[in-house]
């Protein structure tokens, strides 16, 4: 029998229209959003896009609590778009598949970070490195989805997620669930640079600012066989530091702590969110020492160094790091589920009310060290 | 014979107070001073310290004229002590060695760079980074040399320099000896960098501002084999760019020539003196590449750069670099002299007002590429 090329363009043309018809239904969920710049949290009804072939949708099960959620909701960072429902740091179990999805299957669990899509051919997405992408990587929430109709996307403190199932995180079926959603922000944000920085057994490395991201990068360093100095402006937290490995803890608002401590560190990781002196930290590494920001404050408030801070203390290195890339955040996942490295975190209903004091209770420092929320509670 | 414990010591104080009292003599010479902050070149007669055991005098041939020069007669880093006799760029013929001198014998070459003296005892001294002594490392002129009774030191426009002979450096008999002076700063300020940066064969590698520094730094860049790009402000030096051995030469004054940088190189070394835009840089570096800055604008025009701008363009790095130590000055040194590798130099004559006229020259970026002053023709 001959069939025409024509007929077999025509008929894969249809199965295609048909597929879409399938996948064309969007997905109501519901969350918590905030209707308006520093507004109180507020159940949220919206759409997810339809599950495409290569995408899986989630059931969200936990989403955490990152202080850059809080920098969007204040507009630290310029202009947002309400209402927003924040959340980058998300774990929850598959409840379908594409037809194309090959990673996951119904059931399995995964994880969402901070980004949900990207180019995937230019020089950066091509290295593993989506998180650059020359095109822009799609963020998790607050970004706009060229690659679904532009929508405008929103975040894990809700009940479904649907993502491409490139841009999702495997979860071993034996991780501590209720912590892992943090790995997926503060565990890579930490992760990568200190792997970056090559860090091995026996370096002095510092941690500035035990929070979220601080303690994840205590556990990373620690792990490493690093010898490790928390830095921090609080008595509160010195026996946490202490109990999870650190060799020192420096209360930078206590001039005694800072003692002895110029030209000694071959690597210090800043995840301070406020404005703070950087030469400070400059000054502390030793020759071929590098220091890796991660910490980004408010613009209003963001630490500057003029560059003969540079040449005064050389062949001293600084870099920022943004998350890591998705083949580097599985990489963490595994690493951490295998080495039992989780965050320490307190779970909290999915309450509007909570949250609003749990963002209180992150501005002031007083958390220790993440909050995560429960989405199953969403009611 | 018996001869006792105390008279051999007290025979060897006796011969200790001769060698002293030998060398205690000062050294009377003269050199170009200015007198103020911003002042005219006038004949200056003062004096070296006496040649001590592992010191050696030196009879300048040429200096050369640095850019900090520059920046040092306009007290643009602060205040500073006149009269002042500049010059940090050195060589010399050895007229007297103290007597515990082993690296030198009289009528070698010697070259002396920014630095005369450091503690020797610090870490930075013990891995031979005296540039960042931890005591300070004493510089040739604008210093205070507490090894040699506080005394002002004066540079390298003159007859004569006495100098502890592990501060000097080697020049091989063979070496082109009126090119040699820049090699001492402009030399090692350049080869440093690109060596602690560890440009390689086919590195995509920048050199931003193409002036007494940069145009070294091209040149060791092209020696290393690395792809090499020419950053500055005039159509002026584009041929002489290429002509020494780079592939490109970008005018960024000119939107075009600009095009297409982003995320290419692998490092660039960046010697402008005045203020610039260091962002526009930060975003040219691809993954893992790095900046190294060794130009030191007057403080009024410092740039700064805001720690976000690390986060945007991630996982590249930045670093300042203060000439080099003296095992790998003398390291440049032979690099130099056995690739053939010199400085472009004007050769003027030692007179006042032919030294105002350079300093005009080099402030407006007319000069190709160094002067260096003959200082056998000082009257």
């Amino acid at each position: 029998m001959k069939i025409s090329k024509n007929l077999i363009i025509m008929g894969l043309f249809g199965l295609a229209t048909l597929a879409t018809a399938q996948n064309k239904e969007p997905n109501q969920t519901k969350g918590l959003a905030v209707f308006e710049k520093k507004g109180k949290f507020q159940p949220y009804e919206f759409a997810r896009h339809a599950v495409g072939d290569n995408d899986i949708h989630i059931e969200i099960l936990y989403a955490g609590i990152c202080h850059s959620d809080l920098h969007h909701v204040h507009a630290d960072w310029g202009k947002e778009e309400f209402p927003m429902v924040p959340g980058h740091e998300i774990v929850g179990r598959v409840v379908k598949t594409g037809k194309g999805v090959t990673k996951f299957k119904i059931g399995d669990y995964a994880g969402i970070g901070c980004m949900i899509g990207s180019c995937r051919t230019c020089e950066a997405c091509k290295h593993d490195h989506e998180q650059y992408c020359e095109k822009g990587a799609i963020m998790t929430y607050h970004g706009i989805d060229r690659y679904n109709n532009n929508e405008h996307t929103q975040g894990g403190y809700s009940k479904d997620y649907v993502v491409a199932e490139d841009f999702a995180i495997k979860i071993p079926a034996d991780a501590q669930i209720e912590k892992v959603a943090p790995l997926l922000c503060a565990g890579i944000t930490t992760y990568s640079p200190i792997m970056f920085a090559g860090v091995t057994k026996g370096d002095n490395v510092g941690i500035a600012g035990f929070g979220g991201l601080g303690h994840m990068g205590v556990k990373y360093a620690v792990a490493l066989g690093a010898d490790v100095t928390v830095f921090d402006i609080t008595e509160d937290k010195r026996q946490d530091a202490m109990r999870m490995g650190a060799k020192r803890y420096v209360n930078v608002n206590n001039p005694e702590d800072l003692k002895d401590l110029s030209n000694s560190f071959s690597f210090i990781l800043n995840t301070i969110p406020a404005n703070y002196d950087i030469n400070m930290y400059l000054k502390m590494l030793k020759y071929d020492g590098q220091l890796g920001i991660v910490g980004l404050p408010a613009f209003a408030n963001m630490p500057s160094i003029s560059l003969d801070k540079f040449i005064w203390q050389g062949n001293r290195k600084i870099f920022g790091s943004q998350i890591g890339g998705i083949r580097e955040t599985q990489e963490m996942l595994n690493y951490s589920v295998k080495n039992n490295i989780y965050p320490e975190v307190k779970i909290i209903n999915a309450d509007g009310s909570l949250v609003d004091e749990a963002y209180q209770n992150v501005l002031d420092g007083k958390v220790k060290f993440r909050y995560v929320i429960d989405m199953k509670t969403l009611k």
